[in-house]
């Protein structure tokens, strides 16, 4: 059945809805930390107090929160790494693949000819010629790192990593001084001082983190995904059946960017799948990852048992020419296992994971992704894309965690990271899912010694079932707890997981918690500077500078309006005590008072002891 | 500055509300346990699933969603316990102390003469005769549990924690089976099988676990605080200024303990606290705990260097009279330990820590609450008050966690537990706070080690200081673990925590996430059938009976509302394929078909053995 054809037009409505998204955080102007060229240029969102004080962050919204530059969506955002890819003369243009109906998950016969002239016309301003690798060559951060090379894409890693460190000597000092502040790291290797270029080129080449970065895609602003770097964040998109304009799928975008999402996944399904790719990925500074699978899916109509090794392939080259740069594979899924989830509460729930499963029983054959695998590998170093290595057995439920199927499937990811990194391909691993907390170290603990330490990437995990509707709190537990334990990166759950499509706001509710668990995570393991933060604000708040407690926070706008339900005045924001408490009964007020008493004692205690002599010991008086 | 009087009326909307929040939850009903005798009768909820199985829940709701009591919020509850109180015949009723105006946080010229006879008028049906230990009697029920008495408090508890487990069976075999699904209680003392009465009983003797239930809280549900019981949750409730109806304050502890509150603390400051209490302890089916210093304040108008012993003593009796049971007492907030806060980030944020902090230092003087500490014992074993013993020197910020006032006031609280165990009067140990998660586990091992194994109950405690209006997240990570590790009961955080006053909708925030965190860690420890929900929920989501999924949820309306935003059509409720991927690309779907054919799978390679001979080595085929 098809739905019915929309004009395809320039909403009014999602142009004004994404000029207010592109409005600064509050009191916050886009800064840039200059490298050792002048090119390389790493924007932070310094935060000014009213104080006088500026505190720097790691900043993901890209150039959409800098007011400075000009943005037009139908043509894309300015190449950052352009002249880099360019420098390295490994590379060639050339004429890529060519475009078919089907690519955008139908039949010629199912659009009107109005319909593809229109769809083709919006994004023809987003249009490239592809590169690829010159033949023989290799052109991954891995392949470079391993050759010894820095590249800038590692130094503008190592530069966004630090942020202002001036800045944080102050803080810094306090967990020299304390063992407590120092976090945890579990095993983590984090420097003791800045990150340096070296460092993250040494990272990249022991596999151990990756730079997402295809060469198709120079709008990236790179960013590091590693155990030994701030923990990431993954928030996942995808298109409606029929998607209205440009502006609404590159508003979605930077809607998860603003937030703090430090990747994104575009899992769209249906039609128009291609042409949206275009749209997010030549506005997106942040890296694009995929499940090709389900755009092979959709050209055989839907039916698993007729993918085929061919349209799996000529799927990958479609997007790696239009510069996806990680691409969610489930090479893991092997024939073997699959009798494994027959008894499972909830059997196997990844999309990907059962497609193949499904694939491989109809055929009674190994998975093509598993057979193929070096060939695969062959594309990816073509054009640097990065391997996330898919986990479709992942359970499903808590009953169903650390199951034999899911660490079958994990050993065989280990097998397969050897292979990636046997051709210098960039290589992450795919995490579960449901797992109670007592469950959650033997996850990370199996995946660091059977993947060889490459990234991890997991999604929650949930630690219980029953919390439908708040799945992002019961998996941003999970999230903090295996983050600290050492993985790089987490894929949001947004609170409409297990019910229906996430909205706007479902997608920044699912950020924001994630960015919390990822930030606990970042300061229990020590991560140099993750502190200052969280020092600030209570600094702020211990001395009533609410604008600056509500600048300082995850979500500015709702901690704002949330003080304002209470006191709404705009003169209790300079007041000397809180909404909760109100004037009389402060404590943060009352310990400032104890703060006095205590100083004045002490200058008492202190004229006592001159006035009787200065002796050390004073005889004891009679009562 | 007075507020300006408002009619004290039974408003009537609070009225219509309170009606609509007494519902009970879709396809539930009340049922209940019978024990030894026919007044020990357990309430629990019984959900009713589309495929005929029932599953029972711990239910906190007490008798409001039971549609079969007919409620009157002017009256109180039935009292549950009085025919055991009487039975024991170790208390007497007496007149009491006189009532203070006072005692409602005002001199009398504050009140118009008009509203303090309107307010006493609608308090009049809510009087009761206190109770007390007759001369020489301790009535706490560790004093029985340590004379090897089982109360019929303590087989409430026990046939409560067991819920029916006749169900369980199915879901108890996995655990036998799965070494993984048995959980790991870090050292928690777990009864393999049913709680018996006994096992409450020695857990309280111990100090292990309190039943709170002051004798003249005859309307409470029996429920302990334990580390080898179901981990609890507590929300705070607190009057505004003027409050308006009896239904007003009713319907915020009904809304609190329907979305499974399982204690409650009055946290009212200001005017009529003290009618206010009334109002919510006789209508309360859960225990209620307060922060008597609060109230002591109000008496001396706020100014904390004229609290005495003797006011807070007659405040004590005066709210043990109304059957408060139990009192947060910030004891350990000594002089000696006040400068160690000083140099803090955010120096003392319990208000009873500052105001003890405020009143010693004016002083110069030992707290009174450590110097009386024995005689408040005398109180609270002639009444069954519990203690909480309170940490007025939890940090306020990250950077203040597990610092030395923090734990030299824990080793003082364990050096009060040992008197109040002398007094056989039960004790729980009050926790922070603010705690990165690298930290949280001493705490909990500090605890153990210097309060003997009394609960502890914490505040979160919250994992990072940038998330003001979404602490309930940041705290409920924390919470999760902490209770894992071993504390008994979580006092929730809401969205509002530094901020504001929660509303009803914030308070039911803080719920849900408290009850995620505490689930997470009763299934983490291995409670016995804690499992029992999230299987039945798993099982519902695969086989896509999704009435049933949002019936077992922890919310059912938000869970019922999301999918509905996606799928509105009723007929959905039905399909076999979930609202995110529609009917082409569901998982779940192509799973029970991978079933299917494994199934086939299976027969097919059987009858394929059977042919060959049923030998168990088959010879090699060539290829």
């Amino acid at each position: 059945m098809n739905a019915p054809d929309k004009a395809v037009h320039a909403s009014p409505d999602f142009a004004a809805l994404l000029a207010r998204t592109r409005e600064p955080f509050p009191a916050s102007t886009k800064t840039y930390i200059e490298g050792s060229r002048p090119d390389v240029r790493v924007p932070l969102r310094e935060v000014l107090l009213s104080n006088g004080e500026r505190v720097h962050l790691y900043d993901t919204s890209g150039p959409y929160t800098d007011p400075a530059v000009a943005i037009d969506v139908r043509c894309g955002l300015p190449g950052v790494r352009t002249p880099w890819i360019a420098a390295r003369a490994d590379t060639e243009p050339y004429a890529g693949r060519l475009h078919q109906a089907l690519d955008d998950g139908v039949k010629h016969e199912d659009l009107s000819a109005a319909r593809i002239a229109a769809l083709r016309a919006e994004a023809a301003g987003l249009q490239r010629l592809p590169r690829r690798a010159r033949a023989g060559a290799n052109v991954t951060q891995m392949h470079y790192a391993r050759r010894g090379i820095v590249t800038p894409e590692m130094e503008y890693v190592a530069l966004r990593e630090n942020g202002r460190r001036e800045w944080m000597a102050e803080y810094l000092a306090d967990a020299q001084r304390e063992q407590r502040l120092r976090g945890n790291g579990l095993g983590a290797a984090l420097p003791s001082g800045p990150i340096t270029p070296e460092f993250v080129r040494d990272e990249v080449a022991r596999g151990r983190a990756i730079i997402p970065a295809n060469i198709n895609h120079p709008e990236v602003e790179p960013m590091a995904i590693g155990r030994n770097f701030l923990v990431k964040i993954n928030a996942n998109i995808g298109n409606s059946a029929v998607t209205s304009s440009i502006e609404e799928e590159v508003e979605k975008l930077v809607w998860a960017i603003r937030w703090g999402a430090d990747n994104v996944m575009d899992l769209s399904t249906g039609r128009n799948i291609h042409t949206t790719r275009d749209w997010i990925v030549r506005n997106s500074p942040v890296p694009i990852g995929t499940v090709p699978i389900y755009q092979a899916l959709e050209k055989v109509g839907g039916v698993a048992e007729d993918l085929s090794w061919a349209i799996y392939r000529d799927t990958l080259i479609e997007q790696a020419e239009q510069g996806v740069d990680y691409f969610t594979i489930h090479a893991g899924v092997r024939l073997p296992f699959i009798h494994l989830t027959a008894n499972r509460r909830t059997g196997i729930v990844s999309r990907g994971g059962s497609i193949m499963a499904k694939w491989c029983i109809a055929h009674h054959q190994e998975s093509f992704l598993y057979t193929h695998f070096e060939e695969i590998c062959e594309i990816m170093k073509a054009y640097d894309v990065s391997f996330s290595l898919g986990d479709g057995l992942r359970p499903g439920s808590g009953a169903d965690a650390n199951d034999e199927a899911q660490f079958a499937e994990l050993r065989t990811l280990g097998e397969l990271t050897r292979i990636a990194w046997k051709h210098d391909v960039q290589t992450m691993i795919e995490g579960p899912g449901h797992v109670p907390m007592h469950m959650i170290q033997a996850n990370m603990h199996e995946q660091l010694k059977h993947c060889h330490e490459a990234p991890f990437y997991t999604l929650g995990p949930l630690t219980i079932d029953i919390a439908p509707g708040y799945d992002h709190i019961a998996s941003a537990i999970g999230a903090a707890m295996i983050g600290w334990m050492g993985t790089a990166m987490l894929c949001y759950v947004t609170p409409k997981e297990h019910l229906g499509l996430p909205d706007r706001e479902d997608v920044k509710q699912g950020i924001i918690a994630y960015k919390i668990a990822a930030h606990a995570a970042d300061v229990a393991k020590g991560h140099p500077g993750a502190r200052v933060r969280d020092d600030a604000i209570s600094k702020a708040r211990f001395e009533f500078r609410w604008n600056d407690q509500f600048n300082l926070a995850l979500d500015p706008e709702t901690a704002r309006d949330f003080h304002d339900e209470t006191l709404p005045k705009d003169s209790s924001k300079e007041a000397h005590f809180c909404s909760m408490c109100g004037p009389k009964f402060c404590s943060m007020k009352i310990t400032q008072d104890v703060r006095e008493f205590a100083a004045a004692g002490m200058q008492a205690k202190s004229a006592e002891f001159k006035a009787a002599g200065g002796e050390l010991y004073v005889p004891i008086q009679p009562a």
